[in-house]
């Protein structure tokens, strides 16, 4: 069992590297090469992983990192939506040119390989009903999320021609992210958790009442396995699926942080309204009925204080 | 008022240019210019349009024959849904790469132009409701559907970016077309009316029961006018449209031949079922209700026997 993932430098790639190499097997088989794609790394990668340092969008970089026998392919290299929406050019270069690269690429592996696309909750905006389902359509207002939008009807139709084996899973914002705030607009979502609990300040560039679809690292990760090793049939036609999460807003953030690590941890969140992130965020939907990922056996967090412990059980605080 | 025209040489490019002549001016102002691209042209084209042989796809031609001052254009160049399955490369070449290549040529004019984007019918299919609206969420079972789709969501994040002003019509399948049958795979709609009226004889290559989601050249060339003429704050931020159209079976296309031009006319229609045509034509949805189109001015055509007979009219028959 062969393995590539894209953006395998970053936070939810690393993650999910180290989560394969922990498992030893994909889909019953054993990993026997797992190679991580991304512009850069951190200093070290988890043990038995290689990395490739290139770019996603260059088709001789994926045509020399990927064998031709890969088996499984995580597709998590983006420029994110703040990013995105501030340099066009790179976001339709890496987020479309580099998808549509990939799927060629993968077009021409000795077996169609299987195919986890990370898409996002921003494929939705605009007029939206309260509760979103399976059935809403996508109407990004970024043009990060029209970018994975076009990703996962790509991604589909190089399915339904049998090139690759495809499935695209929207993730709700990943609450807590490790590391550095990035230039994703939602950014903040972890920032407000994550600072406060190591001693520092942080800027909350929306308004309390903001309500974020969120799900943890640790089911994110859980989530990308379980779409790799369902079968074919179990996703037929359909190969989006929106991801079960939870609903929070930025005051239910904050009190649950308050109960999980004091009140002195919740006072080191300061209101600093960012008219730019408001906007983008709040055409994110937040909240969705997920009944068919239920039924394919994905699965939420129980709760936002269950995320934050998890976190700090993670992070060795 | 300058206009360009890509899919200029084909049968619904040439209508929209006669027609466009035939006006004068677009939007209340007279037009200067229209240009004509494609890739082949017949012998003549209508008189004070020009024409450039060229490919939509490539940058260059692209540079070379917009005018950094074009004010309207109307994109209808596509490889056709038959073609686009039979050749997966040249329809993301052509329908993928061919608007982008467009999208980023309008993007460096000199005001932001008008658009308007022929997408299908064909953006839908797998499980569908009996009737769709204007909420039906595309699931294409074609790479041309799928182009089309992706092309709609460019379409929509340049117009939000401000890079052009969209505007995209999900055209039913067009009846009666002149001329030769093509690689359509809905090109016997035509052909089952056409030939019997020239005295020759049409294969139709689907079931009497299969639906068919119709409208005619006239209304089409009309809605691409409209299209154009309404003021962008119609169209919001919801830059996609189902077209009105009409729903009549092979069977009722056939009753109405036989009513307009006699059963000799309609007995010229010789069953031959091909199970690839019957496969993609059965996945395009074949009843709507268009509430949003009809609100803004769109109109169905009358019946199915008022659109046989503006064919004849039209055709000199």
């Amino acid at each position: 069992m062969k393995i590539f993932v894209t953006g395998g430098g970053g936070f939810l790639g690393l993650r999910l590297a180290k989560a394969l190499l922990a498992r030893g097997a994909l889909g019953g088989r054993s990993i026997t090469q797992l190679v991580l794609l991304d512009s850069a790394f951190p200093e070290s990668v988890p043990q038995g992983a290689e990395r490739v340092a290139g770019d996603v969008s260059d088709p001789a970089t994926l045509e020399q990192a990927l064998a031709p026998d890969t088996d499984a392919v995580f597709h998590l290299a983006a420029v994110v939506s703040g990013a995105a929406e501030a340099d066009f050019d790179l976001g339709m270069r890496v987020n479309l040119e580099g998808t549509r690269a990939l799927l060629e690429r993968l077009r021409r592996c000795a077996q169609p390989p299987r195919l986890v696309f990370a898409s996002s909750v921003a494929a939705f905006g605009g007029e939206l009903p309260e509760v979103l389902d399976d059935s809403t359509t996508p109407a990004p207002q970024s043009s990060y999320g029209a970018q994975k939008v076009i990703g996962e009807y790509l991604v589909s139709d190089y399915s339904r021609k049998g090139y690759v084996d495809g499935r695209s899973l929207r993730l709700p914002t990943i609450v807590v992210r490790a590391g550095k705030p990035n230039a994703a607009a939602s950014s903040f979502a972890s920032g407000i958790i994550r600072e406060p609990l190591n001693g520092e300040l942080s800027d909350c560039p929306v308004s309390p009442q903001t309500g974020v679809w969120l799900l943890s690292p640790r089911r994110a990760v859980e989530a990308f396995v379980h779409a790799c090793e369902l079968p074919a049939a179990a996703w037929g036609t359909r190969r989006v699926l929106n991801l079960p999460g939870i609903t929070a807003t930025v005051a239910e953030m904050l009190d649950a942080l308050k109960r999980v690590a004091g009140a002195e941890a919740a006072a080191r969140v300061r209101w600093r309204p960012d008219a730019r992130i408001q906007a983008i965020v709040q055409t994110w939907p937040a909240r969705f009925r997920t009944p068919r990922a239920l039924e394919l056996g994905f699965h939420a967090d129980a709760g936002i204080e269950s995320v934050i412990r998890d976190y700090i059980a993670d992070a060795g605080l």
